[in-house]
C-alpha cells in the first residue's frame, strides 16, 4: 500500500530537510546551446523531436543534479506541449525520470473541466486508463504524477473526479487560491456582500473538500496555490484552510523573497512547498558561469534557497 | 492575409446554414469495437498507439460524415491526454485533419497560466516556435487550431498572451464564463456588494477585454463558454456582451434544448455557436444502429440538430 500523498511529501520534505520544489519549465531560448546542437546530430528526426529529446537531456541534467537534495519538482506543462505530441513524450520521461530518481512529482497542469472530462484529466495523468472496458489485461498510464494543479471556476464538479482518483492511488492536487501575476485580483479580489473576496472563499471550499481525506501528517491530499508576491493574503489564507499544504509559486524570479513565503508556512518548514523554476534549472546565465556547467549552477542555487529559506525557520 | 476570425467563424455559420459545433470527445469507451480492433491489428506498437490509431480512425470518419454540413468542430484535449503523448498525436492530426476538410477548430484545452507560460500555451495552440532564437528557419507548430478555450480565474495576464498569439495569426479564444455543469455557481454565483455575480463581471470584462478587436461581422475574437443549461443568465450575458460569440455546450446529453440555447443567439443563427458532443458522433448507441453505421448515424444527428435549432431562427 501507498502511503498518503500529504504523508508522503512531508516526509520527503523532512528527509531532505528543505521545502523547496524545482520547476522544470524548459524555456528552449534558456537550454545551453550544446545541448540543443546534441539533440539536431545523429539520425534523422524531426525538429519536434530534437526539441523534445534537448528539453529530456536538459532535464535529466538538473534532475541528476538535485534529486538528493530537494523533495519535489513541478514540470510547467505548457514549455512542453509547445512541441506538440513530441514535447508532450519529454513531459512523460521528465515525469518517469523524476519518480525514478526518488522525488516526488507535482503535473503543473491546471487543468480543469465538468464531470466526465475532468474525470478523463484525473485518470490522464493521476490514475489508470483501458483500452477495451473491463479489460484488465492492458492498463494504461497517461502520465504517472504524484499530484497535479488545478483550477476550480468550475466548482465542485470539477474536482470531484481528482479527488476521487486521489483516494484510489494515494495522490494529490493544488487547487489554484490566489495566483502570483499582477492581475490576479480581476476576478480573484472580487469581495462578496459581507467582504470575503473569491480567493477567501475558494479557500473555504477547498477546507471544506479537504477535510475528510487527511493523512496522519495532520495535512489534507487537497492543497492550495497561493503565490509568494501576496503575503497579507497568505496569512489569511493560511488560517482559512490549517490542513492544506501550499504551493507556492513567485519565490524568485517573480520577486517574492524568503520573508514573503514565511505566512505560507504552517509550523517550522511544513505546511508549504515554496517553488522556484527560472532561479534554478537557469542559474548558470545569472551566475555568468559557461553552459556545460548548467547542472553544477542549479545544484548551487538550490543550496542557496536552502539558506534562504531557513532564515525564517 | 488571413481574415479575422470571427468574420470566419460567422462566414462559416452562413455557408453551412447552422451554427453546430461537433464535440469531438473521443470516450475509448463508445467508439466501435472494430476500430479499436482494426488499431490493434498488424505492426507491433504500444497499447498508447494502438488507442490514438483508433481514435484517429473514429473521428476522421465523423469528419467526413459531417464536413459539408458543420462549420467547426471542437475536440475536447482530456479525451486524447488519457493515453499520453500518443493520445496528443491523435489530437494534432484531428486538428490537421479538420483544416483540411475545410472545417473551423477550437481545441478546447481551457488552459490558464500566467505571462510567459499563458505565452507558451499560446504559440503552442496558435502561434508558431523555434528552437533556436532568431532562426526563421525551422518553424514549428504545437497545434494548428483555428481557436481555444481558457479560463481566466488568473486575470488578465493570462488572457493577455492569447490575444497578442490571436492578432499575429487570426485566430480566437473563448474564454469560461457561466459553465453548464450544477456547481457552476459555487465560484461563478458569487455575488458581489452591488449584486453583480462573478460571471456577469467576467462578462464585462471579456467585453471590455475584446472591445477593440472586432472584425466587419461586428463579432470579436474575444468570445464567451455559456452554458446552454442556464437560458437566464445566458440572457444577461448576452446584453453584458454585444460583441462576443459564445460558444455554447450542455445541448442534447446534458440536457439543454433548442429553447435554451436561443438566448445565446444575437441574429438569426448568429451570435452563438452550438456544441454537442455525444449526441452526434455516438448517435449509433441511442439510435440502435450497428458500429459499422456510425458516421452515417452523426451525419443524421446533425442534421437533426440543425432542424431542431431552425425552429428558433
Amino acid at each position: 500500500m501507498i502511503k498518503h500523498f500529504a504523508d508522503r511529501l512531508i516526509e520527503a520534505v523532512k528527509a531532505k530537510g528543505t521545502p523547496i520544489c524545482v520547476g522544470l519549465d524548459p524555456r528552449m531560448e534558456n537550454i545551453p546551446k550544446f545541448i540543443k546542437e546534441n539533440a539536431l546530430k545523429g539520425k534523422e528526426k524531426s525538429p519536434m523531436a530534437a526539441a523534445a529529446d534537448a528539453i529530456i537531456e536538459f532535464n535529466k541534467g538538473i534532475i541528476d543534479a538535485v534529486c538528493d537534495i530537494v523533495p519535489v519538482v513541478k514540470p510547467q506543462i505548457a514549455f512542453y506541449e509547445l512541441f506538440g505530441h513530441e514535447g508532450v513524450r519529454a513531459y512523460e520521461e521528465t515525469l518517469k525520470y523524476a519518480k525514478q530518481k526518488g522525488l516526488l512529482t507535482i503535473a503543473d497542469i491546471k487543468r480543469n473541466d465538468i464531470g466526465s472530462t475532468a474525470e478523463a484529466y484525473a485518470k490522464a495523468y493521476l490514475g489508470e486508463v483501458e483500452m477495451f472496458e473491463g479489460d484488465d489485461e492492458v492498463i494504461m498510464h497517461g502520465f504517472d504524477a504524484d499530484s497535479v494543479t488545478i483550477n476550480a471556476y468550475l466548482g465542485w464538479d470539477g474536482v470531484k473526479p481528482f479527488v476521487d482518483e486521489c483516494g484510489k492511488y494515494d495522490k494529490g492536487i493544488f487547487i489554484l487560491v490566489k495566483t502570483s501575476n499582477k492581475s490576479s485580483g480581476d476576478i480573484q479580489d472580487l469581495a462578496m456582500k459581507d467582504g470575503k473576496t473569491v480567493y477567501e472563499i475558494m479557500g473555504h471550499l477547498i477546507d471544506s473538500w479537504g477535510a475528510d481525506l487527511v493523512g496522519e501528517s495532520g495535512y489534507s491530499l487537497v492543497g492550495a496555490v497561493v503565490g509568494a508576491t501576496y503575503p497579507e493574503q497568505a496569512k489569511k489564507l493560511r488560517e482559512i484552510m490549517p490542513q492544506a499544504i501550499f504551493l507556492v509559486p513567485g519565490y524568485g524570479a517573480q520577486g517574492g523573497g524568503a520573508n514573503d513565503v514565511k505566512p505560507c508556512f504552517k509550523e517550522g518548514m511544513f505546511g508549504a512547498i515554496v517553488n522556484n523554476s527560472r532561479g534554478i534549472i537557469f542559474a548558470y546565465e545569472k551566475k555568468g558561469i559557461d553552459e556545460k556547467g548548467y547542472a553544477d549552477a542549479a545544484r548551487e542555487a538550490c543550496l542557496e534557497m536552502k539558506k534562504d529559506l531557513e532564515k525564517i525557520f
